[in-house]
């Protein structure tokens, strides 16, 4: 107890019950470690003194509702402080201490990293430096779409301050004014195999912070009356988010492991000794205080009955498809929001930017917390659609794949995609984007040909659970399917019907193919041609009469031979229990720039390439 | 020309030489994206003056011998800036007229967006956010590995500024003191929709930049002496990195585009008034520096013959074997460098970084910035192999994208890759690794069951073009090949033989598919098991022949269905033309916390499953 607070019964009472509360947090973390056998107890021992401070007159947040919109949203950026997070949540009530002992056991909602399979959690961590990213989209949620008074608390380790999407997230938060989000930062100096960059250099930390524009404050870690000050001033400070920089010892008050090297992830040798160190077992309840239940969240009216309609015939690119698809959703749904990675004007997403203002972010150059702002979107139950260059969401694949822990359902657009794109070169191609996003749980992968088609699908899309993404071409192509057709998840068009050969094509090949049928009907080739604009989940059953009713499939891709169309036909035949030669055409050489036409023909799929391939599974198809 | 220069003749010569010679980059830049009918003049024009200065007196390259190891680096980190890079190889009489005008046709060297199709470009570029932490790596290569007193120099856009990869590229620079990188930052204030965050405020970028401990200098980067100050100021630069920050205008000198919204990345409408305003065409030669030719690189020896060998029926983790495998080839190459995420302790580089600590880089928390160090140690002719779980590396998808398209070698190795984990839950898992890394152009995907096999296989990726993966798995495994046993990639083992059914496994569910041979064996059935530890490429002909000789094929992987193991298996059965049933084994529903036995039964891949599965392959082996 700090001798500010010595003239002032009631603080000395709360300092009093948070150290006692910190030590509880500090025992259960070792318990359950010990346990499970497994876990990071020291990483949840160093930041005790914060969360019980956190969760003693700081946090507003109904455990018994925590569908509640006003409730904050606390958040472990360090997820390995599992052990920490569920001691909090038992010390709340939310949990009793026998679940507490199910840590990492089979069927436990207590997993080794946090997960929505928890109520009180809204996002998936354990792959550092995201959890701050995560609560900026949760943050930002509450400002501009649900405009709610309620906070985000993020704590975050000084290993994961490494990451370049932790410096996105600090950028987002100060540019967006985001003062209802509170970054607490457990300086523990101790990474997983030594010392972080920094060390105990709090000013590292503050001066990085402070440099973006967030107001900072150092404290000691381990002092209630410190910690109580930096919670109280970041509550008060406004129009600027806070960053606490807390000077903390890793395993803090445990002997065998305090601020020793070595210690990380394993639950500790001897617990009883280090339990008996903290004060022994505890069970102290916590009163977290439930937010003013005043009030619900902000909602958009839908504006009218807009939809997007082409005309067959016309030449529409499919990305531009997009942005007048999106906007006419954006007039029938409220709850649709859109977000872009500053190429608003080339996924024409600026559509929606330009119609629905207020429902339209600007995440710049910065796909990560792109991805992290929709999953916090998500999570507050908007549906939003994210959309930049294919190629970039590269850049945010191991958000994509954390967002499907999360449970997240969200849309992603990735224009530009193939060699198609011609001049700009392999940079901007994406030619692994299907095998990526197939390779998501529980992802759907749309890939549409025509403007209508695009359109139509981001119907379903804004309605489906996980993670959809829709591939779009740049270049115009054009208008095959009328406006009032349907396109369900799942299927898949025969837009030729023939019993020689089946050629399978989606986006530009599906013209390609259409191409090659031409010319193989001048040869007295029937070639059926299917657009699998529906890539996963793939329509097994057409495939599967493609190839009893036809000698041979050729699936003809423009992406890298591995993980896209083909290999989704293949795994559908296989899963049918079909058995038809396949030949796979698809990039297989490195693209430099040229026009379109030239690099399709390079790449061997063109519809010179697509006939050629037919007529080699179609006996004597040269004498026909 | 500033009235500071104005009494000194020569000064006055070069400032008017370098005013002339950034006209010509401008006009240049105009003519090759006229020529090309697309690409990004205005990014072009806002730089010119900049570097016109670095090359009249700065940069050190030898253009005849791009293969001197004294040479500076000079890497356009906003490569969509390619015309002005061109016209630099012009004016510096590298390329020709006539080539600079082949921009973006196929077939010509000058891609939309550089590559190392050109000599002097060592790293492809076109990400935005890649090229400073590429540079960063040339500079930590110069400096304590090759020992070189060359430069890197980095032109950054002020949109890329928001990647979070340019932050932690900052970042290291700054904590291994790298005062042999420069990065100029054209702040020209618009981005491709609108205005960055930041727009002209200098004060922003240098503020975060002198934060993280690099030495900054703002300037007007259209005033010929401030440039040349500054470029001087960071050459006496010593014990940090510079930054020069510089405010120029988009489009500078054409007032068709001249810091206008909506003039980005698209060719001047009216280039011949463009071109009058600037001066007309000229044809400058600027004579660049070659770098002092005294001195080499350093070199390591090779320090023994140490081998990593184990004993059959030993139980070792592939990680493991990976460490000291690694520790070995080291031993006896002196060009193989290691680098880690921060988890050396987990991924067994730490073997490594003890033997050989000159040759290791802790790349902390920062899986880009690894990445890039990688990207760029290769480029000097250094052998890297970085590591990290698994699960991490999606982080770095886009750099691993743009490795491949700078034709990068490089060695990947993703630890703890599974459900097979257990209790750190699906976070840590990685259950999408091999359908990513098979979707890299050139990349070659290895999956090792046991130690020795996981020792003998580094061999050949440390001499193997591209980017090699190796997957390793977090529990021991028994050994089952002996020491002396090899490996090649694209090969496969048949461990045992059989002709009813053919199961195959790799890594972790190779040791299941032995059991279920067991199992299957006591029931009358023969199972052939192949372990396929080359993912990509895959030995087809093996496959071929099991389609032949055996009922069917069941394949079991610790990964999503889609893009793993039996899509390679299926892809190579197609190719061979061959037929047979084929069951797929992998992970479908989202795992949770567990033992790793429980986790594998529950996923379906575990020996009983595979037993049921070949059962259902095999006709009447109920009976038998």
């Amino acid at each position: 107890m700090s001798a500010r607070g010595a003239g002032n019964p009631r603080r000395v009472e709360r300092t009093k019950f948070r150290n006692e509360l910190a030590q509880q947090l500090r025992v259960d973390s070792i318990r359950a470690a010990d346990a499970a056998g497994s876990g990071h107890p020291t990483s949840s021992m160093s930041a005790a003194d914060l969360m019980a401070a956190l969760l003693d007159g700081h946090l507003r947040l109904d455990f018994d509702r925590p569908e509640n919109p006003g409730n904050d949203h606390l958040v472990f950026s360090k997820g390995h402080a599992s052990p920490l997070l569920y001691s909090c949540f038992k010390a709340a009530g939310a949990i009793d201490d026998a679940e507490l002992l199910t840590f990492r056991e089979f069927g436990s909602r207590l997993e080794g990293h946090p997960t929505p399979a928890l109520p009180w959690v809204d996002v998936a961590t354990g792959s550092l430096g995201q959890g701050l990213p995560f609560g900026v989209g949760l943050a930002l949620t509450a400002a501009r779409l649900d405009e709610l008074n309620n906070r985000v608390w993020v704590l975050c380790g000084d290993s994961e301050m490494a990451e370049g999407s932790i410096w996105e997230a600090f950028e987002h938060a100060a540019f967006y004014r985001l003062d209802n989000i509170v970054a607490l930062v457990d300086v523990n100096r101790l990474g997983q195999t030594g010392e972080t960059m920094h060390g105990w250099d709090l000013g590292a930390y503050s001066a990085r912070a402070r440099a973006i524009g967030w107001h900072t404050v150092e404290v000691d870690g381990h002092d209630p009356e410190r910690i109580e000050a930096a919670l109280t001033e970041a509550e008060a400070t406004s129009g600027r988010p806070t960053a606490i920089v807390a000077r903390t010892s890793k395993g803090k008050g445990a002997s065998e492991v305090e601020n020793l090297p070595g210690k990380h992830g394993k639950p500790l040798q001897d617990p009883a000794t280090a339990i008996e160190e903290l004060g022994g077992v505890r069970d102290l309840r916590v009163k977290v205080s439930a937010p003013d239940t005043a009030g619900g969240s902000r909602t958009f009216s839908p504006t009218g009955g807009e939809t997007a309609r082409f005309e067959v015939g016309e030449s529409v690119a499919t990305r531009k498809a997009y942005g007048q698809g999106l906007r006419a959703l954006g007039s029938r749904r409220g709850d649709v929001v859109a977000m872009d990675g500053e190429v608003s004007n080339s996924t024409h997403s600026e559509q929606f930017r330009e119609a629905y203002p207020e429902r339209y972010f600007e995440m710049y150059i910065a796909e990560q917390q792109m991805l992290a702002t929709a999953v916090g979107m998500q999570a507050r139950g908007w549906v939003p659609f994210a959309s930049t260059f294919a190629a970039f969401l590269s850049r945010a694949y191991d958000f994509i794949r954390m967002a499907s822990i999360s449970r997240a359902s969200l849309n992603l657009m990735g224009s530009h995609a193939g060699t198609a794109i011609g001049e700009d070169g392999p940079s901007q191609m994406a030619l692994e984007d299907l095998a990526a996003m197939r390779a998501v749980h529980g992802s759907t992968v749309l890939y549409p040909c025509d403007a209508n088609q695009t359109a139509r699908l981001l119907e379903p899309m804004a309605d489906r659970e996980g993670i959809c993404y829709l591939r779009a071409s740049r270049g115009a192509s054009p208008v095959i399917y009328g406006p009032d057709e349907e396109f369900p998840i799942g299927g898949s068009r025969t837009v030729r019907e023939g019993d020689h050969v089946t050629l399978v094509g989606a986006g530009v090949t599906l013209h390609e193919a259409l191409e090659a049928a031409d010319r193989l009907a001048e040869e007295g080739v029937r070639a059926r041609v299917v657009d699998l604009y529906s890539i996963k989940p793939t329509d097994t059953e057409t495939l599967r009469r493609a190839a009893e009713e036809t000698e041979g499939l050729v699936t003809v891709e423009d992406h890298w031979p591995e993980g896209g169309l083909g290999d989704a036909v293949l795994a559908a035949l296989a899963d049918a229990g079909a058995s038809a030669p396949v030949t796979k055409l698809a990039v297989t050489g490195m693209p430099g720039s040229g026009k379109p036409a030239e690099l399709l023909s390079q790449a061997g799929i063109d519809s010179t390439a697509i006939a050629r391939a037919a007529r080699a599974l179609v006996p004597d198809s040269a004498s026909r």
